[in-house]
């Protein structure tokens, strides 16, 4: 087992505000959509505010029929959450999974739900290897499934490596899972910014298998990661029935609620988010790709993993170059303690042109001083 | 140990606008001030929507600096909650007492908690006894303590009894407590509708005390239960830690986060707010007592425990009383499900005037209609 401290947050900006004295920071470090809040759902909060002064539906009736609806799935299989965490550590605590996998480098609070649940609980990371670009490996993991785990974590697409898996391979993995009685949690958070992604959801083969549980983010994709709403689908009704003994009453708020119902019928915000991503996922690889001394990942979403390439570890690591990017008012994800990777890497977001633009022109500017450095010296 | 079902919820409205197809009900199941949203924190909502654009602060410095300097203890002594109820169960997690006290009839939140938490405890209830008005008896409970329980769970003022424990008699309690090694959680989610209760909540005899923790709620006074904002004080360093390790993070929403930044400030309707209890409560209270067949019980705050004499019992119980309320539109709350109350027990919220003599109206046509068939009958 790897010892690694899990830390469950990137970018707490408010720290760095409160330690640094800075008043404005471009925050690179939290993946969430540049368009900001959807002006429809601005509108409708401003003419509801009154909802807050009634307690939410403990049952959540309209949310998630809205949700089963979009989601072509029944009421019963739809569960909300105060953000996509309440989900998990409900999952957690409901599963009590005494062994489990998770496959790595991936989000951190996977682990630390489960760790908050049982005391006593096997951890195993799958391995996704740098040489095969952070792609999991079908067959590897299928060997590996053989151990009968009680519960197999996957995020998809995968932060922080931007990988995503086809639907093609999550039902082998899914197949694999149900022979071996192990249960698959495939976290969707940020699913909607992949094309076509309701073609490509793990609910296209996994839809009524009982051992799978995929869990939805509104945070991202809508960017209203200060509401907090998420959900879950799950097909075991006797499974979900304890969830829902557990939960804590009225966890969603009344404005997340409202957002819920309306944010899936805004066409035009997605649409416009859609064209963006498609965009600007490519401008920032290909950008990044031209910058001596990184490697980067192509992504299938809307942040990058990079990676200082070794020659320039002599002068600048994650760390480092997350303190030079904060000098010039830029916020990255230092990605080094996420299990399996380390000071080399470090994940962006992807925003608007302007910002990925800034972005940019600060990290060429650095690794060329560097190159320029070096250069000078060697003469 | 009583085995009475546990029903952790009043009158869910919206269980009953399915069910019955109503449109508007007036809800006086739940007790939440009738002035509404404070126009302040509208006004601030609209203005600062973009805050849904970020992350919470995990740390939430702000806003328990401003929670720490209202109640004059520090901010390490805060602990933030989305809701009151994150803060019980959070508290149950984190303590894992195997053998608990609750002064009863109460809130059954506390008991739901604790059972959620783990699956073999010991849950003794200290009976309020009707005869002496529910008021708590100090002497008996001493006694109690004795048998060394690892938590007592006081709801001050008491929900459903209206009852308010003066600080001398919470601090030989707390003595107690402190004597035989017990925890001792008060529950003051509607102290502010108690006057003048900074100086008398139990704060003001139990700061420094280890082994206390008070629970406050922004949902009542401030009419938000749709936001979900509550808060824990505790001077147990230690026990602080533990509850911070097992907290959900970003549980508390954004808009939450500003209406307890500007709320405890908005003195023009604290003020306002007080002026209205002072005399509603009341008015209630005295007209309740005109109703003949009613038996009601003084209380310090915005809900009124009622008893229907067994005299009446052949021809209307809680259960009947609350559909006889719904045909006039109206919700009360069936208090029977309340450990050691019964079938002859509700409660009725204290709104403004105009409401308070709807309700009283329709009960004194109820009770009236009552006593007239019974004199036909008897003729």
């Amino acid at each position: 087992m790897n010892e690694k401290k899990v830390d469950f947050h990137g970018g707490n900006i408010y720290k760095i505000y409160r330690e640094k004295g800075m008043k404005e920071i471009l925050d690179y470090s939290s993946n969430i959509n540049p368009y900001g809040l959807p002006k429809k759902f601005e509108k409708a909060v401003i003419e509801n505010l009154s909802v807050l002064e009634k307690y939410p539906d403990p049952d959540y009736v309209e949310l998630r029929e809205e949700i089963a609806k979009t989601n072509k799935v029944e009421l019963k299989n739809i569960i909300v959450g105060n953000g996509a965490t309440e989900i998990i550590f409900l999952y957690m605590k409901v599963l009590k999974a005494k062994k489990i996998l998770i496959v790595s480098p991936t989000f951190g609070e996977y682990e630390r739900a489960m760790k908050a649940t049982l005391d006593d609980i096997q951890v195993d990371y799958f391995k996704l290897e740098e040489a095969e670009n952070f792609v999991l490996n079908i067959e590897k993991i299928k060997t590996e499934l053989q151990k009968k785990y009680d519960l197999l974590v996957i995020c998809n697409p995968n932060n922080p490596t931007g990988q995503f898996l086809l639907v093609k391979e999550l039902e082998k993995i899914l197949e694999k899972c149900t022979e071996v009685g192990t249960k698959l949690f495939v976290d969707e958070a940020f699913v909607e910014f992949v094309e076509d992604w309701r073609e490509k959801s793990v609910i296209k083969t996994g839809k009524n298998k009982k051992n799978l549980f995929v869990l939805r983010a509104f945070t991202k994709f809508f960017a209203i990661p200060g509401l907090r709403l998420g959900y879950g689908i799950c097909f075991d009704d006797e499974f979900m029935t304890k969830m829902l003994e557990k939960k804590e009453p009225w966890s969603v708020n009344n404005i997340a609620e409202l957002a819920g119902k309306i944010l899936l019928q805004d066409k035009e915000y997605i649409e416009k988010t859609n064209n963006w991503i498609k965009i600007e996922k490519k401008y920032m690889y290909e950008n990044l790709k031209e910058i001596e001394g990184l490697k980067t990942y192509k992504t299938e979403i809307n942040f990058i993993l990079v990676k200082i390439k070794n020659e320039y570890l002599y002068k600048v690591n994650a760390q480092i170059l997350r303190e030079k990017m904060l000098e010039k008012g830029i916020l990255i994800r230092d990605a080094s303690n996420f299990v399996y990777l380390n000071d080399n890497y470090f994940r962006l977001a992807v925003k608007d042109r302007k910002n990925n633009v800034r972005v940019l022109e600060a990290l060429k500017e650095i690794f060329e001083n560097i190159k320029r450095e070096k250069r000078e010296k060697d003469k």
